[in-house]
């Protein structure tokens, strides 16, 4: 960093703020690759970026907000990312700008196959009005949340007024991607009662509207079947959004059918949320739950990580679990232990 | 206190320890009013009562662990209380003893109406081989349910060898419910698809098994028929408990129909649950999760009650909210002064 000392003090104000002022005026110009930069700021590990980012974020912040943010889940084999290009290339036409992001608390495990594939997106990635971001690499679920989220304000302060966040599904992806969309889908396959089976429990529970994907073909006749079965189900399930009705759709990326349909149904949705007051409503819950759901995360990785802790903990609660001692007379010995000790 | 300072030595070990012994004692040997005695202080917020309720719990802590615990809920109107009256007499009759309880994080404010009214189970109350006790009054959910299980612990070492715990189903009432069971009943009445949709989200998913109430006279046929309903709705779900498929049954407290039946069903799930590990599986997952919510607990409570947490974090909460900082920022902030200032 020393060697940008100088160019520290031109940008002003900060010692550690060199290119601040660069990447808020780079992004808010629709530079890519200054988004790209500033997102990679986001995404560090490095606690010497951390504040530097927080100060870029601060800047861009009257700028944000203004997308929909729209999460796409889908059983494995379902067509996330042919959806995404088909769907992503759609909004594009009609005027709008669209970033795609993901995420993926696995890829450091798997190696980042999400979106990792330039290939898989191709024509929405070299369209002009669209970025496509892959996933940032690994972390725990709660790194890879506020990096998505810190994200999210990075692109709509980049003019993107579409953002769509693709989720792999694993663990809890798909709460947490719930937690910081307007609108939830959630893309089937035909044959909808084995898929359910297999499907994790309490997703259906989030979608705001099912695509029944691949309707194409042979499968088209099957894909409209199953779309009244869903609806059969979904008559009896409670709407994760007030004011509106959860329907399934069918839709097919190969031959373009039902995708302006799925379009014209989210248009129809934001106006309903906005009119009821609900988007502003879950808009301001995300926030509050984004704020404390971080200080939940440090205060237990403070108390987790403890040395004290760590040695003691495992000695605990085994004794728990052999019956030696209560989980309450536990908990108090060992937050007796840390607090004693302090941090 | 210092009046029974004498007797505290006759118990020996702790000066705090008066009766503590004469309780363990009392309880072992199924003294209803000690083990009532015991219940009232672990259900104490006085904190001098603490250590003695976690020495009398650590005590019994050997002969604890051999009930089966059932958690029943309802839609309003489900007649849970006549349920329990109906299937506890049952259970009693053949050769069990039961303990009821209740989760009602609500009763401060509603005045503790769930099990308040001593004449709801006048029966099952005064039946030698039962013991009801009424919910604790008030309190956090975090609070209500250490002491609900807690005194589930108490009536194990008292004799009970079946604990049903209702709850009002209240916020997240069934949740916690769920996790100190072995076993969780959901009570419906007949118009499946309407009672559905007014039921809270997830709950259906929460159930080991289905009864549809009231199952008698004119509204038995129905009954059967939305029986039928919610088996075409439970297929498609995913079950609760590893190799245990959820079904619906029609039962009525008032003819006693049904009731026997589902003391069958019961049984098969034990003996099911047992053989393939899973019994064994969520009573120590159910531990540990004890353990680390009264952790997580503690942790926040101290966090939200630290005077200059509570004097900014309204503020900081204000500024997120008008974009005037991000929740990562915002978050750091409070965090540091927390840390600062220590507990």
């Amino acid at each position: 960093m020393d060697e940008q000392r100088g160019k520290d003090r031109t940008a002003g104000k900060n010692r550690s703020g060199k290119g601040i002022d660069d990447l808020i005026n780079g992004v808010r110009n629709g530079n890519r690759a200054m988004l790209a930069q500033a997102i990679t700021l986001v995404e560090s590990h490095a606690s010497k970026h951390a504040e530097k980012s927080q100060n870029v974020l601060n800047g861009l912040l009257p700028y944000t907000g203004n997308s929909i943010r729209i999460g796409i889940t889908g059983v494995p084999g379902a067509g996330k990312s042919t959806f995404i290009e088909a769907f992503g290339q759609h909004l594009c036409n009609i005027g709008h700008r669209v970033a795609v992001l993901a995420v993926d608390p696995s890829s450091s495990i798997t190696g980042g196959s999400i979106l990792g594939d330039k290939t898989r997106m191709e024509q929405l990635s070299q369209d002009p009005r669209a970025f496509v971001r892959p996933s940032p690499s690994g972390g725990t679920l709660g790194g890879v949340s506020r990096k998505t989220r810190e994200t999210i304000l990075l692109c709509e302060a980049a003019g993107y007024d579409i953002i769509l966040i693709e989720t792999i599904g694993v663990g809890q992806s798909e709460v947490v991607v719930r937690s910081m969309v307007d609108y939830f889908l959630l893309l089937m396959l035909t044959g909808a009662g084995d898929e359910l089976q297999g499907m994790k429990k309490g997703v259906l529970e989030l979608a705001d509207s099912i695509v029944i994907h691949k309707a194409d073909g042979d499968n088209k006749q099957k894909a409209l079947t199953t779309k009244e079965e869903y609806n059969q189900i979904l008559h009896f399930m409670k709407p994760t959004t007030n004011g509106w009705e959860v329907r399934a759709y069918t839709a097919s990326s190969y031959s373009g059918e039902g995708i302006k349909e799925l379009a014209g149904t989210l248009e129809c949705f934001i106006e309903i949320t906005k009119k009821n007051g609900f988007f502003e409503e879950r808009r301001k819950s995300q926030l509050k739950e984004w704020l404390y759901s971080m200080i939940r995360d440090d205060l237990e990785r403070r108390f987790f990580s403890h040395p004290k802790v760590k040695k003691e903990l495992p000695l605990i609660e085994q004794n728990v679990y052999l019956g030696k001692e209560t989980p309450t007379k536990a908990a108090r010995e060992i937050l007796g232990i840390y607090k004693e000790e302090g941090d």
